[in-house]
C-alpha cells in the first residue's frame, strides 16, 4: 500500500504530522505538500506559472502551489508510482456541509479522485488543534481499516472529527453533508494609511444539522465520513432546464 | 431584473465587456470582477488578507482577488440590494466535463447560486475570443428568455458555446457533463537560473463526449446547457459505505 | 527622442495616463507599466516565475510584475529600440528622503538609469490625485527641457511636486534628500477569523527638512528635484572599516 | 549583545541556520525570517495587506513578508528589545556591485540600519550552500570581532564569502562595489497552454572587477566587506543640475 498525503495548512502544520504519524506502518507514505497555508484555496490550480518541488529535512515534498497542484504534480510527474491511496489533513478546522467546496484539504483528495484513487479527506472539526490526537487515531483506523479490507467502490470520503477526548467519542457516523445559512456580511475596515477594505465574512450558522448530517454527527460527537461525488451534472434537473429551454431551441 | 456580472479572465477581458453590451437592457447591470486574471481559480476564497473594491472609469467594480470574492463581496456587502440573476464570463476557453471544478468562471456563478440566486457561466469553447460574438448573442438570448420566463427552478446553469460564426450554431441542447482522460504529465523545465521548475500540464483528451454530454454537444456545434448541482453527497454510496464503515463503527 | 513610460501604480492609474498624456509631442512614447499596484516594491524584480506581456485597447503594454521588471523586461528585450529617457509616475503620493528606497516609482526609473537611460521619476506628494494637472504640467516642463537641452550628465533624477494650483507653486529646487524619524509601530490587528495580524506602520514624521532638502522644497510649495546615486559604496567609511577590520585580516 | 537575525532565503534555509548555529554563544540571538523564499524582494515592503507572524518548532518567528517586512515588525512591534545588531544570511548566492539593490538579503540588513543598528548582510558567494562552513565560521568571526570591538561608526556591511574551503581564504579585504555589464536579454518562453512568457535574464558580467572592488576580493579568493550608505543624494551632482535646472526655474 503506498499512500500519498498532503494537506492545506502546509509542509509544516502540525496536523500533516500528526497524520504522517497516525500512518506509520501502515504503508509506505510520500507526504507532498503546500510550502504555505493554502485554507480555502477549493481546486485551485496553478497555470500562470511553474511550480518549484523542495524537500524538507524530513523527507517531505513541498510546493509553492495549491493543494490541488502538489497532488497533481505528485501523480503527473514527480512519483514514480501510482499510489493506492491519497490522504489529506489533518485540516486545522472543520470541513463540513457547502464548505466542502471551498475547502483546499478536500481538494487534495479530490485531486487523486479524479485520478481514480480512493482518497479520504480528515479535519479537526475545532480550530487550534485540541485533541489532534483523537483525529489521528481515528484517521489511523479508518485507513488501516481500508488497507485490511478496501472500500468495493471507488471513493472519496470527507472525514470530520469532533475535537474531543478519543473516549468521548460517540462511534463513526456515515452522513450526508449539511447545509449552513449564508456567510456572515464582508467586515468592511480601514488600513493604517486610510484606504478602506473587506474582509470575506465568517461562514453563517448552521441550518440543516439533521441526525444524518455532517453537522448532525459532530453536534453528538460522532465522527463524520460523508462520501463525495464530483459529477457536477444535476441530473434531477435535466428535464425541467429541457423544458424551459424548449423555446430557445426552437427559435433558432 | 437586476443583474450581477462577474467572470474569471478580469474586469479588463474582452469576454466579460462583450457579455455587458450583450445584456444591455435587459435589466440592471453591475459588474464586479477580478483585477487580474484567476483562470483556474476554482471557488477559492481569499481569507488571509482583505480585499480593495476599486472603480474603473466604466463603471466596473473590479477587486484584487478571486472571482468567489467578487461575487460574495457583492452580495454580502458592497450592493445594497439583492440581484435576480448572476452572470459569469464570456470566459476565454471551454469550460466542460470536469474542467468546470477548477473553473473560477463557473465558481463565479457558483457563489450566486449559494445564495439562492440563480446564477449562469458562458464560456466560448475556444480560447483567443474568435468569434466572440456569437457567444454575446447566445448568452443575450438564454437571458432575455429568463427574463421573460424565469425558469421555474433554483438553477446553476454552465452555457458553452461553439467558437462558430452565430449561422453555423446547431440550436442548444440540456447536457450532462462529460469526462476527460486524465491531465497530460506535468512539463519539467529549468528557470534560466538553473532551478528546475514543473508546469501543470494541459488537459487531457475527452473520454466520454456521447451525444448527450457537453463535448458531445460542442463537437456538433450546438450550445451545451448543464444544469449544476452542488450538494457533493455522493448519495448512491451511502449504503455501500455505511456497509464498510460498520466494523469501524462497532469496533469502538 | 523615445521616451519608455511606467509607474508603480499600476498602467491604469490616473497618473501614468496624466504623464503621457503631458508628454504628447515631445517623442515617441511607449508605456510599460505594471498591471497592479506595486507601491513599496522597491526595486524588486521577479525571478521566480515567467512574466506576461499585455496590451491594452490604449496601446499601454502591461506585465503582471514589479516597475523594475517592467522597465528592464522593455529593455532586454519587449522594445525593438533603445529607449533616450526612461520616465516614471506621476506617482500618487510622496517620495521624499528615505522613502526613495522603497519607492517602485523610483525603483522604475532606477532600472532604466542602471541601463545607462537617463531617467526622472515623477511624484505628486499628496496621495488622492488632487491638483495632478499641476504635476503633469511640471513633468511636460522638465521633460521638455530635456529635449531641448539634454542635462549634460547621467542622470537619475527625483521629482515630488506639490499638491497645489499651478499657480501657486514657488519654483523649482534641485535638493538633497531630507530626513524622516522611524516608521510608525506596526498595526497590530485580528482577522474576522481570530487570527491577530500585523499592518507595516505608517511611516514617521519628518526629521530633517532644511531648506536645501525635498522635505524643505514641498513644504514651501516647491517642486523637489533631486539627483540620486545608486553606488550604494559608502566611500568616506572605507578607512574606518578598514582600520577595524585590521585584526580581522591580520587573524587569519 | 541582542542580534536579530533575518535572511531572504526563508526561515528554513540552511544558509540562516548556518548562521544562527555559527553566531551561537555571542549574544542572544532572534530569528524573524521570510517564511519563503524572497530572493530579488529588494527592500520592497508589504502595505496592502497585514502580515503574520508565526513561531516554528526551533523558536524561529516567520513572516509571510519580505525580508524588510520581517525586521521591520520586529523593530517596531513584535521584540520587546531593540537589537544592537542585525545580521542577515547566509546568502545562497553573491550580492556584490549593483546586484546589491535587489538583493533581499541586503535588504534585511538596510532595514536595521535605517533604524540606526549596526548591520552586517551575509552572502556565499556561489548557489547551492556547498562551502557554507566557510561562509558561517567568516560570520562569526566578524560578529565576535564587532562585540569585542564595536566598530566606531554607524556601518551597514557587505560581506561576500567566496565558496572555497576556509583554508583556501586569502584574508578579508574592505572594497568598494564593483560593476557589471546590464543584464542578459529576457528569456522568452511558452507555456504549456502556448502563452508567451518572459523570464528576467541572468545578470550581465562583470565590468569592473578592479583590485579594490568586491568583484575584485572575491576572484582573489578573499572575502569581501563593503560598507553601505543609502543616502541616494547625487551630492556631487547637485550642482551640475542646478546648472541645468536653471532655465526651468527662471521660466516660472
Amino acid at each position: 500500500m503506498r499512500i500519498l498525503v498532503s494537506n492545506d495548512d502546509g509542509y509544516n502544520a502540525l496536523g500533516i504530522e500528526a497524520l504522517a504519524k497516525a500512518l506509520h506502518g501502515l504503508g509506505e507514505l510520500t507526504v507532498v505538500a503546500p510550502e504555505t497555508n493554502c485554507s480555502g484555496s477549493s481546486n485551485s490550480l496553478t497555470l500562470n506559472r511553474p511550480l518549484s518541488v523542495r524537500q524538507a529535512p524530513n523527507g517531505y515534498f513541498f510546493i509553492n502551489g495549491t493543494p490541488s497542484d502538489c497532488v497533481h504534480i505528485a501523480l503527473t510527474g514527480l512519483l514514480d508510482f501510482r499510489p493506492d491511496l491519497v490522504v489529506s489533513g489533518i485540516n486545522n478546522g472543520a470541513n463540513l456541509g457547502d464548505d466542502t467546496l471551498y475547502s483546499g484539504t478536500v481538494a487534495a483528495a479530490t485531486e487523486g479522485y479524479l485520478f481514480g484513487i480512493p482518497a479520504i479527506a480528515f479535519s479537526l472539526v475545532k480550530r487550534g488543534w485540541e485533541h489532534l490526537e483523537t483525529a489521528a487515531q481515528v484517521a489511523r483506523q479508518i485507513v488501516a481499516h481500508h488497507v485490511e479490507q478496501p472500500i468495493d467502490a471507488k471513493v472519496l470520503l470527507n472525514v470530520n472529527i469532533p475535537a474531543v477526548p478519543y473516549e468521548a467519542l460517540d462511534g463513526i457516523h456515515v452522513t450526508r453533508l449539511g447545509k449552513r445559512h449564508p456567510s456572515e456580511p464582508v467586515v468592511k475596515t480601514t488600513t493604517p494609511y486610510g484606504d478602506p477594505v473587506y474582509w470575506i465574512g465568517p461562514v453563517g450558522n448552521v441550518s440543516d444539522a439533521a441526525s444524518d448530517t455532517d453537522f448532525g454527527a459532530i453536534e453528538n460527537n460522532r465522527v463524520s465520513v460523508t462520501p463525495l461525488r464530483l459529477d457536477l451534472t444535476y441530473h434531477e434537473q435535466l428535464d425541467a432546464v429541457r423544458g424551459w429551454a424548449g423555446p430557445l431551441c426552437v427559435n433558432r
